[in-house]
């Protein structure tokens, strides 16, 4: 499912309401008449958009594929909608959202320009001094491989482990939009956010790439940058074993966003070697 | 300027504000401790967006143009910016943002999915049912030249004459994302959403091509398409002799809509001949 996180609490069920999943939930009591209980495969933050949100849920409401879709979404908000429906087992070798992801990508897309962009307001972080891509990309490079995160890593992240896989790190101008593509085997509460707000302090030149990589080392957040808006973070893809099947979507949302795109035209990876 | 028009009830002052205008001229007044009146290039309906919008105003005050860009958009929304302030001269001889205008160009983005889109929700038209480009061109080729589009032409209309200039018309197709920009002397009211309308009918199969020629000829509104929403509307560049000196920036918004982008593939165009 796609949502445009602005004007949601994120994800997670709260007592107030006001988030993605109480209105989903809602959604669906309303198409299934009965209630419905949903795991998803990331909890976004608020203010934190989804391209391609997993969700599951248990059911025994027999309908073609594509009636969820549309009957789901007929009793959602314009900013939040189911974008493809399939069955899976269900159980303890069944299908979970969450557990059975084996990676999960976010990009953050950055706005440089000395002046605001109204029609990317909530959609870009604003940054209006210049970004050197290429001092991004090798401090970039330091993160990439399986490393203790826990420089980057909320106060109150309830992950067990610090510990986590960076498959990749890319960055790709096209403009004055940056957008920086992350795929790990999971993340902390706010390690993308963290980590885009330390790329920005050596992109615009007040650290060296090196910097990154002692951060790193410290494990103490108190060193890294602060945590940077919310605003460019989309979750993206998540990952999962082809034999479940899923539809697998390239979201035409921003075209920048699509990965494979091969209009990005300033492209680069850091890829592990192992 | 450039603004979301998502929340506002267009570009011209209403008794009850809530215009792009009455906001603009509160901000210009706080910034200039004195009351402003604008006039801008193109007065855009509720819900329409602006890229390049271009406003004059007189003023006595004397800041540096940074000054003014900065100053103004302190006081504005986050939906709302000035981009860009030069001197012009005033005056009968002077420049007028709407009288010296030689041409104006419109972007139209529609999302062409069978499922709606929430993070293109108030920024893009959304068709579901499969669009043919190449329909739609040969359709829009029909509008090329002098005519009189009294036929695309809203009942409220203020205009003199309803002949205008269309200079081109073109179709850029990216993933789902479908971009008609069109570009003439000046628009009727609602032209290019009456236009986007009767070619969306060519496009689905339901009219052929030479339908919209018909349609031109018989001059009666009533026989077009219904005024398409203004959600994927954007008022991009405004055309000016170049003795005046204005910045043209290249608005980096939605790569899509960036004129003489490279990244564009599949682009052709219209042209007149003449």
């Amino acid at each position: 499912m796609q949502y445009d996180g602005s004007s949601w609490r994120g994800w997670q069920t709260q007592p107030g309401g006001g988030t993605v999943q109480d209105t989903l939930e809602a959604a669906l009591q309303r198409f299934a008449l009965t209630p419905v209980a949903t795991t998803c495969a990331g909890r976004t933050d608020a203010g934190v958009h989804a391209l391609e949100q997993v969700v599951h849920f248990d059911t025994a409401l027999d309908r073609e594929m594509f009636s969820w879709v549309r009957g789901v979404n007929a009793f959602l908000p314009p900013s939040i909608a189911v974008r493809w429906a399939t069955g899976v087992p269900g159980g303890g070798d069944g299908f979970h959202a969450r557990f059975s992801a084996t990676s999960r990508t976010y990009h953050y897309v950055l706005y440089n320009h000395p002046v605001r962009s109204p029609l990317l307001s909530g959609k870009a972080g604003w940054v209006f001094r210049p970004l050197d891509i290429e001092r991004m990309r090798a401090a970039a490079a330091h993160l990439i491989g399986t490393h203790d995160f826990s420089a980057f890593r909320a106060a109150e992240c309830q992950a067990k482990s610090p510990v986590k896989q960076m498959h990749s790190i890319e960055l790709a101008r096209q403009g004055d939009i940056i957008v920086i593509t992350l795929t790990a085997s999971a993340f902390l509460h706010h390690m993308v956010r963290n980590i885009v707000g330390s790329l920005i302090v050596v992109g615009n030149g007040n650290q060296p790439p090196e910097w990154i990589a002692a951060i790193l080392a410290g494990r103490d957040r108190s060193q890294a940058a602060p945590t940077f808006m919310p605003d460019g973070l989309y979750l993206g893809r998540i990952g999962y074993a082809g034999t479940w099947g899923l539809p697998q979507e390239q979201p035409a949302m921003f075209p920048w966003l699509q990965r494979d795109h091969a209009d990005v035209t300033d492209m680069a990876t850091s890829r592990e070697s192992t």
